[in-house]
């Protein structure tokens, strides 16, 4: 800089103009289809059209020095497109279905996974054919139909909702997103693995912390890094550590081989409605993994995990939603436990944030509610 | 991929694992700093904790269809980590403050750019001390306190807010973020231009199309483009075309030379929040920019910056804000106008994104109503 000068109103500095102060090289890019070569992409120009992944690796410096932890990070996940890890998975199904000609996507979801659908099959150009529970948020609905999506409500709850997308993907040959039902979601979301590795300067963190709702993210970082270890990259894999809140522990509860009571399997009764599944898709794959791994499942309440929205925000300024903090949640209780240690390299994986419509309520025309695949088709055909 | 195995119940593509499977390069990075000989950054590591900038230049094939225009992109800067163009600010503002070691940072806002303050503030370890008219949304002040700021209402509105935060600046020694005031905001903002000409693979689009509030961004892209042509990396500068809500568009009526009606002056009259301003902070050189740039100025209306929303979110899959449409909303008058036609190369300016607090509203130990500077520093001391 060299001084400044007045431009009707405004102090402009002023530089020793040269091309070489713009380096000649092009600016980097880094997404998850770095890794294609260990994705199921063919060969080909990458179609889908988001750039997604290559999120950051957060040093933290004021949240590592409230938790004494130095070698804490905080994967952030909430740079995603629609602001969470969903979209991994949506980008990698899309992109599979790009190839096949095929024109519409569904998946059952509880929130993100159906928000990144709805918002990454507009920008693909595909159909998204949501299902949710009714007691799904209209907040939700409304990002839903804002992208274009038609949205059914199932009276009888997510479960339902699960086997109505899975069962009208089969019957009218749409792409299945379906978490832990299509093998591509796991694809997509071990690139979480690939990235904090090389992020970490190609290491292996001691233990990873993770949100668990159905399972996938879960399952897919213990793929991933199995996978560079498969490849002779990494010699170990990282401790997986599993967080669920109290109000809706299935896994945690099966992990401990202790019987849930109601008050622990109430998906409504918590904050956390991200991760607040009754039957997880991947119940059987999480314990494994975990358990492969040196890891554990562990609970926290619901004011551990608005504490830990408020100290994400606070001290990283990071936005997260009560799921998506849940790693921070579960961090204390890992360490009291002696599951880690603050000596240890530990990455916590913040999953997403929260993000509203910006519009008026949910389009009516585009929302349903239906009990059987024929009222779906009849409601696609009317419309 | 070679195959698949059964891992608990869970579907494992498989792979030849090899080193080779993953590039032996490092992944690349695209923040703002890339330009740091452009900006008033001496050598000597960035200390600011969060990537910034690096923002996708998104093609929008379906987009791109609908609007009948080949050459339209989406600089989207809903991907800075706050959701909005203010983070390079808050980022430029606080590199300085950190190198002189300064604690406080300090901002007046209608919303985006003091969310952006607090949570860029949090990551840095700074106090943030926000002023807002006594009429701000309480779910962004919810946003404000999440991240650990201060916040000071102020009934007279936003100029008084401004007045006070700039006083508290000069009366305490803090970092003033004041968008207009500090040029530092302008330079921040500037690197969007050279962002953009890079992506295009160092060439210039025809027209920019850019929400105007206060006037900081467009005028940043005229500076960051001046310095182009400048440093001799380019032979022109594309038109600059800022759109306002027809609800607040004093700088469209001082474009006209026509006056302007108590209808066009009401920022509370318009969705476009993020843009209502009733005195630009400089005003007077967006008019310069623009006219220099042989754009111009044009006024939307509510209803056609909400189909701006849906189209960029049905079309394109961006979620933005009614204010962060508006380049959008603009663009058919523009090409109505004769202002841009349809073969050119435009791009669209997308500022930023709805986001929400997750946690409960606004800590009212955080939040006061003040008028006066003693009162501020009074608050301060007691709490």
């Amino acid at each position: 800089m060299t001084g400044s000068i007045d431009r009707a109103g405004c102090e402009w500095l002023q530089y020793d103009y040269d091309p070489a102060l713009v380096a000649g090289d092009r600016p980097g890019s880094f997404t998850m289809w770095r890794y294609r070569d260990l994705l199921p992409v063919p060969d080909g120009p990458v179609r889908y059209p988001l750039p997604i992944g290559g999120t950051p690796l957060l040093p933290a410096p004021a949240l590592r020095q409230a938790a004494g932890i130095p070698q804490l990070w905080i994967k952030d996940e909430t740079r995603n497109p629609s602001a969470s890890n969903k979209d991994r998975a949506t980008a990698l199904v899309i992109e599979d279905g790009l190839r096949r000609g095929l024109d519409t996507i569904t998946t059952a979801s509880t929130g993100n996974a159906a928000v990144a659908t709805s918002f990454g099959a507009a920008a693909a150009g595909l159909r998204a054919v949501i299902f949710v529970s009714t007691g799904c948020q209209p907040e939700k609905l409304a990002l839903m139909t804002e992208a274009g999506a038609r949205v059914f409500q199932v009276p009888a709850g997510y479960a339902a909702a699960v086997d109505l997308s899975r069962a009208a993907a089969r019957e009218f040959g749409w792409l299945d997103r379906n978490t832990g039902a299509n093998p591509l979601t796991i694809e997509a979301k071990k690139t979480v693995a690939f990235e904090v590795w090389e992020q970490l300067g190609r290491r292996i963190p001691d233990a990873m912390i993770v949100p668990v709702g159905d399972g996938p993210t879960l399952v897919a970082l213990d793929k991933g890094f199995a996978e560079l270890v498969s490849c002779g990259l990494a010699e170990r894999q990282p401790r997986l550590i599993g967080v669920q809140a109290e109000r809706c522990q299935p896994l945690v509860k099966a992990w401990l081989g202790a019987p849930a009571g109601p008050a622990e399997l109430d998906p409504a009764g918590t904050v956390a409605d991200g991760i607040a599944v009754l039957r997880p898709a991947i119940g059987d794959a999480v314990l494994d993994a975990v358990g492969r791994s040196g890891g554990a499942m562990v609970a926290v309440s619901d004011s551990a995990l608005l504490n830990a929205v408020a100290t994400l925000a606070g001290r990283a300024g990071v936005g997260a939603e009560p799921a998506g903090a849940a790693a921070l949640a579960g961090l204390e209780s890992a360490v009291e436990s002696g599951l880690t240690d603050r000596s240890e390299t530990v990455v916590l994986l913040v999953t997403g944030r929260e993000v509203k419509a910006a519009g008026p309520p949910a389009d009516p025309s585009r929302v349903a509610v239906v009990e059987k695949l024929d009222e779906v088709e009849q409601a696609l055909a009317v419309s």
